[in-house]
Order: structure tokens, then sequence, then C-alpha cells
């Protein structure tokens, strides 16, 4: 059995653990914050056998990889919101950092 | 040495702490949500000699294990209280995801 | 790889993080509470090769290790302010508690 700890942005999260739920594994958010991902995010711990580790990877790597956006930038303060015309910038959101950790117990009460 | 993450529900989680802290266990709660367990959950890490961890795990056991609880259904919405006779239903509370893991290093500083 | 689990009490964890930063290790916050020490605390994921441990390990002694501070008390309930003047107690603050655990497979998207 393994332990996957996958840290990926609160946006993605959700969607996540959906595809993960639908492929019939289990998990738990923790809050976490900082670090590995610039914006928010959710630290997630999955728990598998060792032949459904690939499984899990390639969910999460499906679901969180790391993507360009194009968002409308925020108009800047005091400006002249009229005469501003926001032109959409490229930003990357998305990525996954994942750790598989040995397990050498697993236990349900 | 191991390093025990327990995925418990929050109501059972301050009885388990006091326990494990009686049996001179060490540990810290990591806020959790969703998955392993339904309701909310904590993720209790407990770290302790190898030779420790069966006392860990039955008080785990002893204070987190799912049973069964009679609770009042909250009246519908919009219902007619008044006639309305709450008959106490079977839920499923408590149980324990248990991780054990194997530790290489352990510091204090 | 290893990932190493760094309980650090809170007024500590920004030095730390920008301490390893610094030292070009990434890390993530998960929320904590509890435990290993009293006060406030946060609990850092640090994943570094197997020659960076040390590194790591001495940012966090350096950063985080338990030291007296004198720190003056509050003054007691209904106590009559004007007559009372407060000495300064030690109290000591700081340390951490660090598991270093086996990374059997790192992967990014
Ligand atoms: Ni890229
Ligand atoms: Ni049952
Ligand atoms: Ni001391």
């Amino acid at each position: 059995m393994k332990l996957i700890l996958a840290v990926v942005q609160d946006k993605d999260s959700n969607r996540l653990v959906d595809a993960l739920s639908k492929g019939d594994f289990k998990t738990t958010k923790l809050s976490s914050s900082g670090g590995f991902l610039k914006e928010g995010n959710t630290t997630l711990m999955i728990g598998c056998d060792d032949e459904y580790v690939d499984q899990a990877l390639e969910l999460i790597r499906d679901n969180c990889s790391h993507r360009d956006q194009m968002v409308a930038p925020i108009s800047p303060m005091g400006g002249n919101a009229d005469s501003y015309i926001p032109k959409p910038v490229k930003v990357e959101v998305g990525g996954a950092t994942c750790f598989v950790l040995p397990v050498e117990g697993f236990f349900q009460f």
C-alpha cells in the first residue's frame, strides 16, 4: 500500500476529488498554503494499493497539470476605467506536486 | 520509529487526543475534510517508537470506532411542527482510517 | 528523496519558510494545532533529495530552536492595576519536531 500526498491548486481540487472518487479512490483534504505552488493550495492524502498508484497519478495529471490561461487583468487602482481597455494576459495555472510514501500498516476501525 | 496518520471524526478527536496524551503519546492535529469519512474530520499525526504502535492503534479503536447512534431527525422545512413527531433514526458515526508510515529520522530542536 | 514533516511554532514559521526558500527548498504549510508544541503551530512539508536533508534540518534548528524569552505577564483579572508592577517572566518559546520520511516516488505535473 502507498500514501500519495498531492499538493494541488484550490481551483483544481474539487474536480480532482470528484475524479478520484469516481475511480474509487478515497481521499482526505488537508488545508495547506504557499510553497510548492504559488496560489492557495490543498494537500490531498490518497491511500491506495500499489497497483493503483499509476492510475491515481494519471487522474492527478489529467485534472491538475499546469496550463496557460488568458485572464483579464485588474484595472489599475485610480485609473480611468472608461478609457482603459484591459488586454488579456497569459498566466500559468494548475500544477501538482506528488509524493508517494510507503505504508507499513493500514487500519480502519 | 513510526508516524501514524489517523483520520478521525471531529467529534471523536478531542477524546482521542486526551486518551493519547494520558498514554504519553504526542500528537499534532491537522485540519482536514471530506473523503475517508463523510463528516468533518481531523487528521492526527502521532509519532511513536515501533513497540508502541499497537497501543496507539488500540486507543484510536477504543475512542473512534464507528458505531450506531439514534438521532432525532430535523423537522422538514415548512412542515407543521406541531403535528410532526420526529422518529429517531439510526446513523453511523465515528470511524478511523490509519496509515502507519516508516520514519527514517526524528529530530527535536 | 525524503519528505521532512516539521512541526514548528506559528511565530517561527514565516522566518523558517523564508530561510528554506533562500536555500532553494520548496515547502508547503499545513495548518495544525496542539500536541507536539503547546502554542499555535504549523506543519511544514519539505521535499528534498537525500543529500540536502542535513541542510534543511540545520535551517530548522537555526530558526526554530526552543529558547527563553522574557515576557511581561498579563495583570491579574480584577487586581488593582495601579499598584501592580508586572515583573517580566521567563517563558520558553520555539522548538521544532521533525520527521524524515522515505519517498518512493516524486512527480510534478
Ligand atoms: Ni510549464
Ligand atoms: Ni460498519
Ligand atoms: Ni529546553
